[in-house]
């Protein structure tokens, strides 16, 4: 039981910290506020984490996690199904894994907060190689549905696709009347790292 | 005298506040801190800027003019000459004006601020407006210089090579063992968005 409503305190601490770092910033937020929001005083939180900056971290290890589950679920469910636009694919689980608003707010203090403290960039690192991976496998399973093969390794195709989703959002806070660039920008980019598989292909573009 | 003695102590908050919000972060920054670095008094603030925000907004101001005036300067001094490797010229001006590592972490700072508050994200929206035109300006004269012609309209290649410049600036905040992803995108808009000018050229793919 004990360790069951220990669970219970850090998931509610992650959750308060999440909500209080996208409304107010993650400078400008105190181990207070975060007991004051998740209802539970300081003993409480230092009981789970030794600093706002590890519960940081731990909330992109939660983050990450979840991305990962997500995109393991969906490369099992295209391996039967044929995929007829590419872009529309790839452009549809990117949408639905990483392009969350709150997400988007908190990995961006996230990134100023690891430009700060290079040893929170090296943890940072560790994570983002791993979700690499996995869109790098999806990538390269929808590429083969859709009767194309890649031309540069899956990991640095996904390396590129992150780039640009990042970018694009990125760019969507600084002027909100932002069109459609993603989906261009995706279109160029699996065009020119993908080519039609098979003896008819086109020779590489690189 | 005191309209220069004024302008002067303008500029030292500016540099002061900049200095501070990359050191600190914007959101935990006080107007205090920022008197405390440029070494004036609450007062000197209050008479040029009504707040941090309106401060922030004129560090922003300040920069797109800079970059404005050094893409004027690039597009005079590349018309008499002809470019061969059209993704190294647009990546090494690209360099040159965007890629100054404190205006990233000043831009990152502010683009979570107009996430919060749409008011600034509309006065941002109209700078960055007047950034993508010129961007367009000179890759489209760039590509011209390189026989390419655009097959889509140079705001829009504009706000393509921007966001993948974010983007893959923003990357290596979080993973500084990025490689250059930057490069190939720029390799893979530039040949989506071109095509070889004149009668022997590709059709548009698009």
């Amino acid at each position: 039981m004990a360790t069951r409503r220990r669970a219970d305190t850090r998931a509610r601490l992650l959750e308060a910290a999440a909500e209080v770092f996208v409304e107010r910033g993650f400078g400008a937020t105190s181990v207070e506020q975060v007991c004051e929001a998740a209802g539970f005083t300081r003993g409480a939180f230092y009981s789970n984490f030794s600093s706002l900056d590890e519960l940081l971290l731990a909330l992109v290890a939660q983050r990450h996690a979840a991305v990962v589950a997500g995109l393991g679920a969906a490369l099992e469910q295209i391996e039967p199904a044929p995929v007829e636009d590419l872009t529309a694919f790839v452009g549809e689980i990117v949408r639905a894994h990483l392009a969350d608003r709150r997400w988007q707010v908190l990995q961006t203090e996230l990134a100023l907060h690891a430009l700060r403290h290079p040893a929170v960039a090296e943890q940072v690192a560790e994570h983002r190689a791993d979700l690499r991976r996995r869109v790098g496998e999806l990538i390269a399973h929808a590429a083969g549905r859709a009767g194309r093969s890649l031309t540069v390794g899956p990991e640095e195709l996904a390396r590129a696709v992150l780039a640009l989703v990042e970018g694009t959002r990125f760019q969507t806070y600084l002027d909100p009347a932002a069109t459609r660039t993603d989906r261009l920008l995706l279109t160029a980019v699996l065009e020119q790292y993908t080519r039609a598989a098979g003896p008819d292909g086109p020779a590489v573009r690189r």
